[in-house]
């Protein structure tokens, strides 16, 4: 029998998954469990995009064009103009969710070989895409007693070598929540132009920013025309994880070019997605305003909440919906798999992701979990409860 | 500035497209193009699939499972075994189109530098998966004397090396239009079995065979359960290339563990375009009978036409709905491009596909075109008639 490629073997398991039987069984046992694991958000998708799907009139279901329609990419570029990103219709292809986007950012500016160094904790999937585009992931440590922020240049350029292709960074962060100031954004600049490097800019979370914060874009900064590529997608903004719509952005035309001849292999991104995303673009300020209220207030009542159990260190997420937490375990894959195997209280449990996943360095974030705060308020105040519960009773 | 990456460079553009400047400009001059270049087909998607999407009742557009749900993969099975292809739902990864299955399967199956060999002509979009996988396609030629026939066995024993990891078919053929016999299909299972390779293969047209011809999958075969992987797609059996469904199948356990961490990092397929997709699984059968007919009618009539002018060469097409056809000219791709720019039949002409974009051995076919005959019959007729003038004025 013919074996598998080596890729398709190194491929890395989602953090997450690992888990998935576990949770299985739990659901078996009749548990009830809360999902502190994932990023796919309760809040609703809006209605001017669910409706324009149900009220499509489609004989055919046809191709559109490998780089998203004309009218669709115009109106994109209208939203990042309002902004304060100035990019025009041909500075963008939209693709089959933001997954599609980083696979296509990657190939198109590194090699089988070649080298992206990427801050840590980073969202666990990017380990997936280099794997698949045979690009090695080369990771900077970021520190929860920093909160995430940026590490010192220094660090960067220690790891600068002649295969390195690109910085990538996600901001606001999965799974940090950490937001990077105006300031780390053109300090990312500096390196990039002084070592001729793309930057690569997952923005996917842009509007999720709390406390009045402002993101700031790699493309507000005018210096990154050249250099910059935006990874981004309407599954978090719009709550339409399943849309599998998102788009890659950049000034650069040997990019684009690049980048659409990946597109045109694939043919086209899906249709009723593109509906559905096109007229998203139509949705209320007020949408906006009552869902990052809600997350707001939920990212408080987590932390608040999880800074009251001894020996729990939280780093203080000023974006996105997640956030890593370090717990007084030595091994918070062990504990996550303790919780839906061994643990309830009153039938209930919690279910994690075990941040080690996130770090490509071995052996670091060991004892460190990542949290979505994807559940209504009384949800994550019961959730943490448990989690303190689980803590008090667990033996190494 | 930085550069982009040599795959990004090299990655090839689709013969179709590289003439869509020439069609653009063909517009604005107010003639009009009947397009035999394109695999769009325009017969109507069942209404069952359309208005499930329409009679959606979602609130949040979620993420599915990264395999597709437990419920449309019973279904598929379901749809396969009616076909005496005998998969389960285990054996089935719901993908982003066959385009992904595709990449997915290449992925699997062969690393950096590693080899797959094809009989060429072949679909011109696995020369872009290759190149995005790092994939070398090695070219068996098959010839348009013998109608596209599977090449001798000691063809594809000459090409194959240590680093060779898989045969890939697509059957019935685009572009040949030829459908591989029973005995085809037995032969090619010997030299994978021999040579301990996958044999993967494109089924996207399965029902689309004519003169009462059957289609022979790779996995009726029973000893390919462990070598088969078969691409698949909803694009054309429903006409809903739009939707972006697909799937990979294959009864190699190893094989579906890999592939679906694959399928893990991209998070999930269209939502929406499932709905569509399992929908779709209910069309009656007189909507393919009608299907069928209307193609096997317009293969005929083009044919036909082909047949009556001076020079042209046409193979038989026993299934899909392209053939590839030689011309009494030097250069189809000057050829092609003299259509859109300098030639016109009352303000009319055509588009083609010159098919030397379809071989990877450099020099062959470029006296080819191909012709999808996805046009209602009446434009067929005129097409062949413009190209017909066009041919009896043409100097190379």
């Amino acid at each position: 029998m013919p074996s598998v490629s080596k890729k398709g073997q190194s491929m890395p398991e989602s953090p997450i998954r690992k888990l998935a039987p576990f949770a299985e069984q739990a659901y078996k046992e009749k548990k009830i469990v809360y999902h502190l694991n994932i990023g796919q958000p309760d809040i609703k998708s809006p209605e001017i995009a669910m409706d324009a799907v149900a009220n499509h009139h489609l004989d055919i279901l046809a191709y559109t064009r490998s780089e998203g329609s004309e009218e669709y990419r115009k109106k994109i570029a209208a939203y990042y103009q309002k902004n304060n990103i100035p990019v025009s219709a041909n500075d963008i292809i939209v693709t089959t969710g933001g997954s599609e986007a980083l696979l296509f950012a990657m190939s198109t500016v590194a090699d089988t070989g070649d080298e992206i160094i990427i801050p840590e904790p980073f969202y666990a999937n990017y380990n997936g895409f280099a794997t698949a585009a045979g690009v090695t992931i080369v990771p900077v440590i970021s520190k929860i007693d920093d909160n995430f922020a940026l590490p010192p240049i220094s660090e960067f350029e220690k790891l600068i070598t002649p295969r390195t292709k690109a910085i990538l960074i996600c901001n606001p962060g999965n799974p940090t929540g950490y937001l990077y100031s105006k300031e780390e954004i053109q300090t990312l600049a500096e390196i990039v132009k002084k070592h001729n490097l793309f930057l690569v800019a997952d923005e996917v979370y842009r509007e999720f920013t709390y406390d009045g914060a402002k993101h700031y874009s790699i493309l507000e900064e005018e210096s990154m025309a050249d250099y910059g590529i935006i990874v981004d997608s309407v599954s978090k903004r719009y709550s339409m994880c399943g849309a599998r719509i998102g788009c890659l952005v950049s000034r650069n035309k040997e990019v684009m070019q690049a980048a659409l001849k990946f597109a045109q292999a694939r043919l086209s991104p899906p249709t009723f997605a593109q509906i559905a995303s096109e007229a998203a673009l139509e949705t209320p300020q007020s949408y906006f305003d009552e869902v990052i209220n809600e997350y707001q207030d939920r990212r408080n009542t987590l932390v608040n909440a999880l800074k009251e159990i001894p020996g729990v260190k939280v780093g203080e997420p000023k974006g996105a919906f997640y956030c890593i937490v370090e717990l007084p375990v030595k091994n918070s894959d062990d504990f996550a798999r303790w919780l839906l195997e061994k643990f309830d209280d009153n039938g209930e449990t919690v279910m994690v992701a075990p941040a080690a996943g996130f770090y490509s360095t071995p052996g670091v974030g060991i004892n460190q979990i990542r949290i979505a705060y994807v559940l209504k308020k009384e949800s994550l105040i019961r959730a943490v409860e448990i989690l303190k519960i689980a803590l008090s009773k667990y033996k190494d």
